[in-house]
């Protein structure tokens, strides 16, 4: 027991079995620890102990059984594209990096679903579905790994017609805390057999296991789709008419807004000409037919909110075009000021008070000392207001974060959530108690019951 | 300590506190004890202790507090209309009756949810709901409460369109083992704020905690709706159409399947002339043009299948004709046979093995003893066996016994569940390790997490 660290806190031991299991597929090169320490929060970089690249469940198995008999904490990691901080080791520990378990196992053109290994990334399984006419509609902002936005729990512009992860997830197989896996779900449509395992795990951040498996619905790529743009004179009416849009129960596959600033963004970023006004992006999805009707329906209550210049495109290179502002937005954001870093705000509110929620956010926006452009999943009352600052400027910082603080608790009292989609990590743990009250309790008793020593993804989602 | 028992198993104390709490509404009649000692599972009747009648959720966590100070189980109590004795009070205790927590606390049209109390009845909901052009999609065959439909994970024939229970409940007010009380989720559409703890108790059989609150996601009542049935020469053309509706994506909102027995004793039962075939009613919710292209295309395919007479309706009067056969299936199993009781199978299998399935199933159930109709929710991979058996025959019961067996073991081979909709009770207990495996150990750990006496519901859904 002399030489027990050799790499910062790892005891000697831990070291030599994870090097003996993986080879060089266990690192504590400084590069490699760097890309780890990190992920797209404005959270401090803060390194792991050592990283290692399972390339089998086998391999997971044995790094959270060999870790945890050394009671050392283990972090995954997908493509480090967190907002919240999920990914970073704040009570140090190992990085499992699961990129390299990025296997498509089986597409069932049939049933509609399809097996992937964890670290499957969205670009990767659009292109794989694609070749069988199907596609998966959850389309966070980034290349995410599979694993990552089941762990996140994500969503994103097709969740008012598809649903989100939780919605799209079938079965999981997950690595516990003990290193023994378990298989929750199976490839059934439905069930009521027993607690629901696999939605307990989606949106758990890795706090509970170590998702290494995962079975999806897919859809098939639709017959026709559609594409519009309208223009509004105000915020206001633009989210008055999307609301209402979804209160008619038109199954609209996509319902995007943008505010102003973030038209203007988009315009100088990518050589657009969009009026510099609050816009509604849509798409519908359907028969060639029935997306032409929604799409009547869907400007008939565009106009009766003032819309203006309702633009219509089928063909799927217009498409592109017009979706194309939506899609940079976010790089159009972080063009507005060299070197600055984008925080994006997450709160989601019932919809009839989403105009309401939308305004008075504006209203604090347009006083910040940066810029903050809005852009909004309006069809789930899910919006984000894209914080611009200088990331060196400790002022800016905490007006971004009062800002932020603002606006999550004003959702929470319009009966709303603090996170629509980006998770809790350990950026909105501060206001889980608010939002849950004593299901903290709950949430605590299932932690500790299947994670007792407190060594998966320490420190996220559950405040102390 | 001398006089213990007063009322069967229960302690003098807690008999004279519900008492103090509740009065009449603490009852030990016999023919209350009666009523709440039996479901419509075919498993023997046994009574309760004592029956009582909360009408608030204050009066739920008084109960519920009192019965674990004297390590009494409690066993909630809706419409008694579960099929796998889910409400039976096998170690004895307290029946919790909710049906009197039957207010309608909040409709809010504008954000298409509704607040209601757990023992609100399917039919009052939808009564309440039409009044504001609404709808909630759920239709389990009984007239169950809420609450029973979400403890038991319940689904229905427009699963296949809006989803089941599990993708309609966006928060619930839960009381716990001790007596507190938790509220999981808000009224937002989506939300990533930690574990998910209202699909937790989805299905949980009020073995984690008493359902005493619901928010669900309703519906506007469609523009246009149409149906239409079409038999087929034989039920692995007719299945094998439906899948085929399914993986085309055409948004059918019920895709229901009759085989030519069931056809037959609807026939009987209700006057109808419906060919004796394997026959598949559809139903098409929409804009108009939108419905009429998705039935247009729906029954090219059933053509294709070598479907007959797809016979079509819009009127709602010629609606509710053809799907009388559907919605009347159970009684005309009924009165197939003077004083025969139905067990219903419940198997859902990946659609793409689902014609494999059904096909095999009829095999053997056209060697039973007994009449076995057959109706599927076909769309989800979804069928209901029905046995119609004497149930004073021991020999009968235990040829059901069997049969079901098979058709368990064999969906389960399929890669599917043994329980689509009906969930486990004691009925299904034998088949969560063959299902689940190792992952039951998770089961348990949460429900000793939550219920660390033992005093939920106990004996339900997880095997000992």
């Amino acid at each position: 027991m002399g030489s027990r660290t050799v790499v910062a806190e790892l005891p000697a031991e831990l070291v030599a079995e994870l090097t003996e299991l993986l080879g060089e597929r266990f690192s504590v090169s400084e590069s490699i620890l760097d890309l780890h320490g990190r992920d797209e929060s404005c959270f401090a970089p803060i390194r792991p102990w050592a990283v290692v690249f399972p390339e089998s469940t086998a391999d997971v198995q044995a790094i959270v059984e060999a870790s945890a008999r050394h009671d050392i904490p283990i972090v995954p990691f997908g493509a480090g594209s967190s907002l919240e901080g999920h990914v970073l080791p704040i009570h140090g520990g190992v990085s499992v990096d699961l990129t390299r378990m990025n296997r498509i196992r089986a597409i069932h053109p049939g049933d509609l679903d399809v097996v992937i290994e964890a670290g499957v990334t969205r670009l990767q399984l659009e292109r794989a579905l694609g070749e069988h006419g199907l596609f998966f509609p959850v389309d966070p902002g980034a290349d995410a790994t599979l694993g990552g936005m089941v762990a996140t729990g994500a969503s994103g512009t097709t969740t008012v017609r598809y649903g989100a992860m939780r919605e799209n997830v079938l079965a999981l197989e997950v690595v516990l805390a003990d290193g023994s896996v378990i298989r929750t779900g199976t490839r059934a449509r439905k069930s009521s057999a027993g607690y629901d395992l696999t939605r307990l795990f989606i949106a758990s951040e890795g706090t509970l296991g170590v998702i290494t498996e995962i079975t999806l619905r897919v859809h098939g790529i639709p017959e026709a789709i559609s594409s519009a743009v309208c223009s509004f004179a105000d915020i206001e009416s633009a989210v008055e008419a999307a609301v209402e849009v979804i209160q008619w129960g038109i199954p609209v596959a996509r319902i995007e807004l943008l505010d102003e600033v973030q038209i203007e963004a988009v315009n100088r970023h990518s050589g657009l000409d969009h009026p510099v006004q609050p816009t509604l992006f849509f798409e519908f999805h359907g028969s060639p037919r029935g997306v032409e009707e929604d799409a009547e329906a869907t400007a008939k209550i565009s106009a009766e909110h003032g819309g203006l210049a309702f633009r219509w495109a089928t063909d799927e290179g217009e498409r592109r075009k017009l979706w194309k502002a939506r899609h940079e937005a976010y790089f159009a954001d972080l063009g507005l000021r060299p070197g600055a870093r984008v925080i994006s705000t997450d709160v989601c509110v019932p919809i009839s008070r989403l105009a309401e929620c939308i305004v008075e956010t504006k209203k604090e926006a347009s006083r910040a000392s940066f810029p903050a452009p809005l852009v909004g999943h309006v069809g789930d009352g899910n919006f984000h207001l894209l914080l611009v600052i200088d990331p060196t400027s400790e002022t800016e910082l905490e007006e971004a974060q009062a800002l932020n603080r603002s606006i999550v608790e004003r959702a929470l009292e319009m009966g709303g959530t603090c996170t629509g989609e980006h998770g809790i990590g350990i950026g909105k743990q501060k206001w889980m108690a608010l939002e849950h009250g004593s299901a903290i309790g709950v949430m605590w008793a299932i932690k500790q019951a299947l994670d007792p020593k407190g060594l998966m993804n320490p420190g996220k989602v559950l405040p102390p």
